[in-house]
């Protein structure tokens, strides 16, 4: 919690246990939403309904909708029935299913209980929907208007039924069946000259929509391309079913970003953020792919031990192996890093892998090389004049410098080629990302560097 | 570039080679401007000007703004002054600054000689804003009221001034001095039941808004806790001075999440798109971890030296050290990621750190044991029975369970230390990611290996 936040929760509480409620309702109704929510997550069980009773009813919705689910569910356990339907009437469809997806069956059942039957069936219709679909974070409330509306007939509808939208500044235009036929926003309908102007000839025709039942990943996407404050979603015969807007679109950006991280650092992706995770969820999301990699760690080890012998004649050899897997791994996982990354903003495709390739070579070639100097000099420097190490040959030397370059070139190869197999496979590309490809050019790094040191050294 | 805009890229060049130039007009003017620029990035430089010539003045301006840099300044060279005139009269002034930022010296000099004198004075003002302050991404055109105008008087001056507006939809009431004083919404506006009700009346007046010099990642923090469309920028006197709207902002968040990616990866902030940067950018962005890593991996080699001779007494202890460094460096990779994450989108702050060592130890210490557990059964059943492995004592086989067990602890709590500590002293977090921590954890597991060792081997 911010600074200003947990001072402004201080004087808050004093307040109360002065009794002094109508200046707690004056300093509330001065704040936003998401500040008061962020105070009221934190408070003990008995005070949060006493400070949330003191909201006006749309600041209370308003609230309601931002704060933890078990805040949530606190308050409605305590609410009569009267208070939880003021709340439910409050909140536009999308955020009422948010709160219900989270909430105990018995709860979800009094909520559903009290909403008004449009609500509810509005509800129970976005429920059935995919977990990740365009439908799931869709919401039915949006402006709909005909293509034989005048401009201001249409700005009439809008003022008419705006209130209960969640926005109103993109107004879709549906055909007697629902379709779909296009669109038009509220600022050119006010900056519209001609009062009489029909909204088809307003309208923008071409209106890029969504399925229900696209990935709501996809719909991000759309979102960050095109700058869009509302998508509309349509069902297969192309009926305007719903739309998805910014706000939402930004959370499952946000949350697509973090999973990405998550895979990225070899991890299950999380269900709840971090602080309200169990110890035992958090070791769930995370042992897997530990086990996974501990295995698979097997075969750089019995490389190891395939050359104990060729090592025991070269101990000094062994100095080496932790920097050579370190480069290798840390060389490959730039490469991939940047590759999924490039594939989840959609600025790179399956098709431009040869491109990709091509370009990784070049800088592997240019990193491999600056290293393979920057080793050499360093072993010269550091490992033999200042530290007086044992045994550190020319041979060595060139051993290890050239096992740089090749390991260097094979790495960034692989951190290219695995995230894109991946994708064109259908996997996600970021579980392809730096652990998996550590451990793979690991091996690499190994087989290189004993193959080199049987040539030059003669183990 | 996604297969349709490809097939839609050849359509076109079809039609331009057979002079349908009514038609393409015609498709060019149903399509998304996002997705023709697209397409034109690609064209060669003598189709480039034909088909951009095609396009109706409006829908000109606004693919002109989506084009990448090279395909903008191959135009601008090409157009006449009246042309280039023509395109600026219709940008808005964020997106003229954005495109000047681009491009080399003698074309921002054409480009300012075309603009009109307003625009030109306010394209020079965002110019001196430093780089990544929040004025450096705002827009001076919104809609702003006063106080004491009607509702019916602020939806004139909207229908009046809104045409050249990026949006108009959140207004701006300032005082006589331009101190800003409240915000409404078209929303509002439009709902309101009174055509006489003041502003004053209306107006929300406790405004979130931002200083001009603000960083612009944490003005695109507010943007996603908020859900604004768009957030007033003001100077030290409380002056509006401009508007950041969402789009912008969306834009940031991106850049940043892409930043701190290749940061935890090792890599400095890229300045291009990968597909746009030369190999030799690429390079630079890349080897400066890579050579700091190398050499700072020395000390891991040290450490590997310093036991060389009780390493030659027991060699099958190296077998084993890929997998302990490996699973330390995943275990404090997955802590330090969480954390970094946690910290950038302000789920997690300074002062949770005793929290979130205690959490990670809890989770630690079942992460380690489960580890443990599974290395022991692993030696046991792979190393041992299957391959045979020799020199694979009771002794040996509890020192690795040991230092699994005891690493991984090490891993996560320096995993959560690491990127907290970076925050406290002012560094990006980001950098304190897996390599770094990867070389450290991976000197702690050695440390810890050789310790265990030499106490139950006793080397």
């Amino acid at each position: 919690m911010p600074e200003h936040t947990m001072l402004m929760k201080e004087s808050l509480l004093a307040l109360l246990n002065d009794k002094k409620f109508f200046s707690l309702r004056d300093i509330l109704t001065t704040m936003n939403p998401v500040d008061i929510a962020a105070i009221f997550d934190g408070l003990e069980e008995d005070r949060l309904p006493l400070l949330f009773r003191l909201l006006p009813k749309e600041l209370a919705a308003e609230t309601f909708v931002e704060m933890e689910p078990e805040a949530q569910e606190l308050l409605i356990r305590g609410f009569s029935d009267s208070e939880l339907k003021a709340v439910i009437d409050e909140l536009y469809v999308d955020d009422a299913v948010d709160i219900v997806e989270e909430m105990p069956a018995n709860v979800v059942r009094r909520i559903l209980n009290q909403a008004d039957p449009e609500m509810r069936k509005e509800i129970n219709e976005i429920l059935r929907y995919p977990e990740d679909s365009a439908g799931s974070i869709m919401t039915t409330e949006c402006v709909t208007l005909r293509p034989n509306m005048t401009v201001e007939e249409a700005i009439k509808r809008i003022r008419r039924t705006g209130i209960d939208k969640e926005t109103i500044y993109t107004c879709y235009v549906t055909a007697e069946d629902r379709t779909l036929v296009g669109l038009t926003t509220v600022k050119d309908l006010l900056l519209c000259e001609d009062d009489d102007e029909r909204i088809s000839e307003l309208m923008e025709e071409n209106v890029i929509s969504v399925n229900t039942l696209e990935d709501k990943e996809h719909v991000a996407q759309l979102f960050s391309k095109y700058d869009f404050l509302a998508l509309p979603v349509v069902d297969t015969e192309g009926r305007l079913v719903g739309i998805v807007t910014f706000d939402d679109a930004m959370d499952v950006m946000e949350e697509e970003t973090t999973e990405d991280m998550e895979k990225m650092a070899a991890m299950l992706p999380s269900e709840k953020p971090y602080m309200r995770s169990s110890t035992l969820e958090i070791w769930k999301n995370r042992i897997p792919w530990l086990l996974l990699l501990m295995v698979s760690a097997t075969f750089t080890g019995m490389i190891l031990s395939y050359y104990e012998n060729a090592l025991a004649a070269q101990l000094v050899l062994t100095t080496f192996v932790p920097m050579l897997m370190d480069t290798a791994g840390n060389s490959g996982s730039q490469t991939s890093v940047t590759v999924i990354r490039g594939l989840s903003l959609g600025e790179l495709k399956l098709g431009d892998l040869p491109k990709i390739l091509w370009k990784e070579c070049r800088v592997a070639i240019l990193c491999g090389v600056t290293l393979a100097v920057a080793v050499f000099l360093k072993i010269l420097l550091i490992d033999k004049l200042l530290l007086g190490g044992d045994g550190i040959t020319v041979s060595v030397m060139l051993t290890v410098c050239i096992t740089m370059a090749v390991t260097v070139l094979l790495a960034k190869l692989v951190g290219a080629v695995l995230p894109i197999v991946a994708e064109k496979l259908g996997f996600d590309p970021a579980v392809m990302a730096s652990p998996f490809i550590t451990t793979i050019v690991d091996a690499l790094a190994l087989l290189v560097y004993f193959q080199v040191a049987t040539l030059l050294l003669g183990l």
